[in-house]
């Protein structure tokens, strides 16, 4: 896999905050607006410019998930959140890349999608305190990656 | 794995249109208001009443991304949709099943996700012939999942 693509801001860009690199994925925190009412959203993204899941090889998609669902583990065990979301989309950007959302009965769409409007204000006393403890589920999935980081030198 | 969850609607029903059913996932097409704009939209549901994706075992998620993989190419092939979207919610019924949706770049949506607010109105033509080509899609995704029923009988 070495595939760039011509003005893709996942080829150009890291597309968040790096926690991890590995050869085939990296894992960021989206930051800014998008995420301003659910800022526990973490991406999982290949490095190749790859558009759809069933491109990738069982290898490619098995490293991908075990990925995935480290992620998931640490954003459960840190901030114990009501629900984890999972979704690869791409229309936007059609570069793969998995988003790993923490989701709040109190988060301004819950149970809707993230991508629904907002069915209630945002709270702003509790998404301080989730912002708060963004640091340690960051740290928390470092540690879980870096392991893999020395598989994959 | 064999938990039923209280009136969880996917221990209850099938949750659309049989297409196929193993051990542990089944395969249906979603039905109903919510996909009159994307009726492409498979979902691959898990028979236990499992909430999140990294509860389950590593082998577990290797069976459901090898049907997610079998359905989102028998998509593909036969739809040639402009994008495939995956994904995994379950904020509203907290049981584990995947959304596999054909988007098209002519859909009501797109590239908005299908849980975004419409962007254009229905193209009544062009979901009529999309509509008319699933029959074709349920048949190519049976097809491609049959010869793994007989390895769960």
């Amino acid at each position: 896999m070495s595939e760039v693509g011509a003005d893709c801001p996942l080829c150009r860009d890291d597309g968040g905050l790096l926690l991890w690199r590995g050869r085939d994925w990296r894992v960021v925190r989206a930051l800014g607006a998008e995420v301003a009412e659910a800022p526990a959203w973490y991406r999982v993204i290949a490095t190749d410019h790859v558009a759809e899941w069933s491109d990738l090889p069982p290898a490619a998609q098995a490293d991908a998930m075990a990925i995935v669902t480290a992620v998931e583990r640490a954003v459960r065990r840190t901030l114990q959140p009501t629900k984890v979301n999972l979704a690869a989309l791409g229309n936007v950007v059609p570069h793969l890349h998995w988003h790993v959302i923490a989701r709040f009965d109190w988060d301004s769409r819950f149970p809707a999608p993230v991508w629904d409007a907002p069915r209630r204000s945002a709270d702003g006393t509790r998404l301080a305190a989730l912002r708060a403890a963004l640091p340690a589920c960051d740290a928390a999935i470092v540690e879980a990656l870096t392991p893999r980081a020395s598989a994959h030198p």
